[in-house]
């Protein structure tokens, strides 16, 4: 059993994280940390939670505690940690952008699927984006093959949580009903943590990457179409996919034609190829919280102290 | 060819009014008065509108246009018309609250089907509010034959817009979505505006009215279900309706079963009678910001002006 | 741990057993019996299980089984269980309506709330409908303390599953997406559940319940308001509540606004009282498909079988 | 005053030509031919239309008819032409496929944009698929321009609309919510008809086109985005663009960020035009119903019989 805290309890990701920790086995949840609600009950803003948990904010940090995740605004993670120190025994899980890309920090790219030994060792973990795990997962394997040379087209839909819970035009209930819109086309900042993964698996080589987010009418998760040339056969990049995935405990290459719905309040990835003439079609998808964010970071701690990777992560799906 | 003017433009009821006004044969657009967006493209608020006009918010008001319609928050119309004189042949439609109750004002009460003499002889007009207009076209005809003397028992869900453009909690689109509540039960601010119908009506009785509203996931429209005891016929009562909207241009007993999506995006009314037991049951539909709001008020317009009723508001539904 | 069948797999409910079953520390999943998908993988229809289970529809009928789930079109249970003898040993938890009104048969109506003793020793549960939870719920505690008395009026809306899998014109999506309805006024079939339960409580007195069901465009869920004259206070309709569900697993008063997503992909029943006047107002939520199926059915499983009420079903809400 | 009349009155297409033209200034709407319906009002299938006519579908049709709109199922307007003889006088416009590829046939393909002038004096129109509007609209003043010369790249969703009234499993209500799913990726039929007119417009060189359709979990509407090596500037490309459009009723290239609902409800088209290093994306948005089938037949008819343009087709947006 060991201790976890959550640093910024009010959003999505940390509201998901307390709805994973609480019942997690090998989990106590020690603190979720505000400075806005010390005092009030974390089901008074989590109000799916009533009922189930007393749990209250904390206005305090137990900086003693085995492992702790920040879920924090991009760029707030440095500052927090510049101004708090936890114990040499603490592990960091950090949700946002801020260790990210390699630099002068001891943070581990948190993508279990490519770099499963690395997290096992790591005291602190870069969680990856929503898009980025999405995508990654959808054509790192021809790139750990070496076989990723040529453009690559992307395009990928996100809900409504994608963009946080504050409030704005596009998440205004009037606005965002039976619409959808492109944003941040070909200048989205995930591509820099994919294009960090593709050049180490091969070479620093880097393929152009064309992507273009849309923003859909739900609420979870995230559907990626990513198509580029590949001289291959079907059976080849299937074998490909197979060979890259076998260990996985939550990203698996089916058959089936996929729609969102399957991975919703899950924390799968699931993945689908097709060839047309010479291009190849993966489908890739996750629920933008789980996979990718508060379950993946759950995963990653999982690794990180020796637990089965899918311990407390069988969740049941919201198919409908 | 009249010349109207909009105060407060940036809102849905406005909105709504110019997508009206801008297609209406005996209308010229004069203004849209905007205090946040004077010189602003009125397309760049009410985007639909993109490539179909050049409008241009105002800054000024022309005090001798002919009509005036007052998009205000609630509580601001009379503040702005202590602050605004028009002219004396300017008539007045008030979208808000401000003038609904009777008082010391000149106001008339903008219900076409149970006040239409007056209506055309005013120069002032008080808008109904959108749950009023839904809920008085359901019992009304009942308490006019003076037979609506038992407790009724009101449910009405209403679409999002009917909360204003502003942002908040209950309107972001992460919580909407899929949701359901109810809010203010037995204490909804249009009880008064029915209450004052009612009375008219009926010799100053009242029967006790509970109502809960409730919101619904989508973004237009109300859907009421009202009963109350009832001691005659299904034919009795068909035949009070059939009589109270013989001339009525937009509401209709009808004897499909209903649903909301057969009156959004139109100005009508639809109504159903059934009869179980001792109890008769309406139901009523509209969409809150055409009936319930701006198509009601060009209604009005219409009438004041002597132009046919439904001039300018045959709408094409946005059934599905 | 103990072996479970299912009988009837395409369903919603089925699919939502399953769901729950293949996670349930104290069950093996024998069997998903269906007769159209015999060899086929049960992913295939469940298609979230994708990845997850191997697990395909079954041909044949374990009768030794310790406890079959029969998830049947109302009226084919008695015909199925006519058809086919399961062992003495075997319990059987019927999610239709063939046995839920008392008559020549063992069976026991299974509301853990108010039948827990009897629950505990039963070997034949007939699973309660999902209005007819929500709603006893939310009245049997008055009726409890004999203080039902007066004419109770309730509305009620539930998401498009509770339509069932089969395809029609409500459940089109281009008909239900935006819409809302009423259907069954005054004459849904769940109120013949509701009235035996409530003359049980309080000497065969029943009073009338007028009740108006509606369609939500939403997938989950169950919203209900439900209101009669109460002359207690609102502390005193509270401490009868909370004394009535003191033990209980899933159902919880809060203070709090109710919205449906606080249930949504749940177990739980929340409710919440307000006074206005001389009447009480009840708000009561629950997941139709959970606890106004199937999570129910497993909780009526683990009294049956001394397991914890909630083992298995400490679910991750779909909050957002 | 012309008469019209339309065969296969029951689907999307026909409804949504009914509502158009029964206010349709120039048009009396002479019949709806149904073969199941005959005799029975047309408000009993468009329900929207309630109140609104007393119009019976008729089971026989008038051969002499000035215009009559084809709404049958794919490969049934050429049996339906086959079986059945128009007087020389009649015009007909096939919103099916069966007569949009050139052929032994006289029918011209209904792009105002690009076909104004065949069109006007046209007796026979192909009008076009709904993603081909979209598309072309998007590429073609490039391909005119003879500036199409790269492999274009093309992600569309549409509303569940698109695939017509019939029930299936992926239009089911509960499927459907809150999902996204891609379908007939690089096979899409309309590819064809793009293809021929991009053909056309630059001697017969047809660059690759990669296209992935989309499902989106909204009723209406058709969003497109487009991009492609372009070597010109944003400034060149708009004014090839804008002088494409220069005489178009209903297509507007604008500068503001583009989101589906602008266009929802109208018979418009808007279009907007970003550069990212050296490529040029487009993004495209229509209302599939209208522009993308009976908007544009009438705006076909329109030009057939001399009248202005948007005769009958000034739409209220339904934007929120």
């Amino acid at each position: 059993m060991i201790k976890a805290g959550i640093i910024g309890g009010a959003g999505y990701t940390a509201g998901e994280l307390i709805r994973i920790l609480i019942y997690h086995p090998e989990v106590e949840l020690d603190f979720v940390y505000s400075t806005s609600q010390p005092g009030k009950p974390v089901a008074g803003i989590h109000q799916d939670l009533l009922g189930e948990t007393d749990l209250e904010f904390s206005g305090e940090i137990n900086k003693n505690t085995d492992v702790v995740f920040l879920c924090l605004g991009h760029g707030n993670s440095v500052k927090f940690l510049a101004e708090n120190q936890f114990s040499a025994n603490t592990k960091i899980i950090d949700l946002s952008t801020d260790y990210r890309m390699d630099g002068e920090h001891e943070f581990v790219y948190g993508l279990p699927e490519f770099n499963k030994k690395k997290i096992k060792k790591a005291n602190f973990i870069a969680n990856p984006g929503c898009f980025a795990t999405a995508i990654s997962l959808a054509i790192l394997p021809l790139a750990k093959a070496g076989l990723l040379q040529n453009d690559v087209h992307i395009n990928a839909v996100t809900g409504a949580t994608g963009a946080g819970t504050s409030l704005s035009a596009t998440t205004h209930f009037t606005w965002r009903d039976n619409n959808f819109s492109s944003y941040k086309a070909f200048e989205h900042q995930h591509l820099n943590e994919i294009g960090q993964s593709l050049k180490k698996l091969q070479d620093n080589k880097l393929p152009e990457l064309n992507f273009i987010p849309n923003r859909g009418n739900f609420s979870r998760g995230i559907h990626v179409t990513a198509y580029t040339k590949f001289d291959g056969s079907l059976e080849e990049a299937k074998a490909i996919f197979t060979e890259a995935y076998k260990d996985s405990a939550f990203t698996f290459l089916v058959e089936e034609a996929l729609h969102l719905k399957q991975v919703v309040n899950t924390n799968k990835c699931l993945l689908k190829l097709q060839k047309f003439g010479d291009k190849i079609l993966i489908t890739s998808i996750i629920d933008n919280l789980l996979k990718g964010a508060s379950g993946q970071a759950v995963e990653n701690m999982n690794l990180m102290f020796g637990f089965e990777e899918s311990l407390g992560l069988k969740l049941k799906a919201n198919y409908f």
